[in-house]
């Protein structure tokens, strides 16, 4: 929608803790009205799934968790809460790796999660939770999820914006955690640029930049994991409204060659 | 060294062709100067490897390559120029996978670069070259590229700032492609947020976010592939000067639960 080669992107501050059934856009809505920041055609709002997760009542009590089999076996092979396994399972499609190193305390699963990520534990997450013996999932459906909110910001402001939701990712080969995105509104999930051409003329077969995992991963840069600040606002982003999904972003298990 | 929340990046415009022996330092500073735009303390550069490995000569023209015989039988199991196979093999530590995609006109290697950057076709480039039948190369060391450049942005404008070479990579499991840091000066790899606490005072064991790969990342929100703007700069992050290498963010394969 612009482009004027700047980008600005700016921590929400004063987002409180969220509860199951709390407003979440109204919260944001809120916030950036008390800010004096009213959102402006093309802003891109990129949100940590936990406070989506939390407000949909995405959290697990581990008391009322009974592990079945395959998750008693896996969590003594890797040294894990067997109910914690049995939860992971419950999101995944399938294991791809069931691994504890030495220096861990208790062990890691790398699982497909069911909406299709291969991450730790499917993205089972025990921090910020705010209670002992309580695990946070990802939204039901992340997308829909980012859809409802960049509806209720839309019809506040009076504008076309885009929402990224984002949950934080360890990768092969490379140390330390980027946060990647997990559900789109409007938002593309690449830039597609196939036929077009480089600076030189050649072109570009396969150049499909990942900008909704641009937006995560700068998210970071103000998005401290310790700080409650888990709404991100962009500002200048070059990019136009599409109807995207996060879904976009996941190789298809045939045509990865890095396997 | 700040931590107001709020991070902006910028492409530098205006940056020329680069040619193997021209001065980039020199030319990014006059460029800083002519848009009255002086690094500020803690101001981080953001920078596209390929101009780096221009000014550096690292272009090998493949009129001058004579394949062997690995390249030779690669080459022709993925439909590639063999020249620019060998050139891939000589920039690796070892060949991760060959393949070749039904919608390929060539194929891929996915190689270990001798610095230990695990990519497709070592990171060997043949786009944004300018000429036909050259390739490009990394830097030799991009983690003293990144040095020498620092230092000269340092002294020019009397502040303490950070360089960060990026490359442009493919990713297992997700779809489009994102900047990763290549090389590094002064700017920390990740943050080791071992022994920190969350928000609810639950210790975070595993945290440790890719802060170069954040940025990395960020850049290319503004760095269009197809643009001449091969240098962004950020301010406004927060970060302390260290002694880092990109190799931090090389996962040691004996711990590489991804595999």
């Amino acid at each position: 929608m612009t482009a004027q080669g700047k980008v600005s992107l700016r921590a929400l501050e004063g987002i409180p803790d969220i509860h199951p059934g709390d407003d979440l856009a109204g919260i944001l809505i809120e916030n950036l009205k008390r800010q004096n920041r009213p959102l402006k055609d093309g802003d891109i709002l990129v949100i940590a799934h936990k406070v989506v997760s939390k407000a949909e009542g995405q959290i697990v009590e581990l008391a009322n968790i009974t592990p079945e089999a395959e998750a008693l076996e896996l969590a003594e092979k890797i040294h894990k809460d067997p109910r914690k396994v049995e939860v992971i399972l419950r999101e995944s499609t399938r294991v791809v790796r069931a691994m504890k190193r030495p220096d861990q305390q208790e062990g890691t699963l790398i699982a497909e999660h069911r909406l299709g990520f291969i991450c730790a534990n499917a993205a089972v997450d025990e921090s910020n939770v705010g209670r002992e013996d309580t695990v946070i999932l990802l939204p039901k459906d992340p997308d829909a999820s980012a859809h409802r909110l960049c509806a209720r910001l839309q019809d506040a402001f009076g504008v076309r914006v885009g929402v990224v939701i984002t949950d934080t990712f360890g990768r092969p080969w490379r140390l330390g955690l980027v946060n990647v995105a997990i559900g789109l509104a409007q938002v593309p999930a690449r830039i597609d640029m196939v036929g077009e051409r480089d600076a030189f003329g050649r072109e570009l077969s396969v150049t499909m930049p990942a900008l909704a995992d641009e937006l995560a991963a700068a998210s970071g840069l103000v998005m401290g994991k310790s700080d409650k600040t888990p709404a991100v606002l962009f500002s200048g982003v070059e990019w136009q409204t599409c109807d995207s999904s996060a879904g976009q972003l996941i190789r298809p298990q045939q045509e990865d060659m890095f396997r």
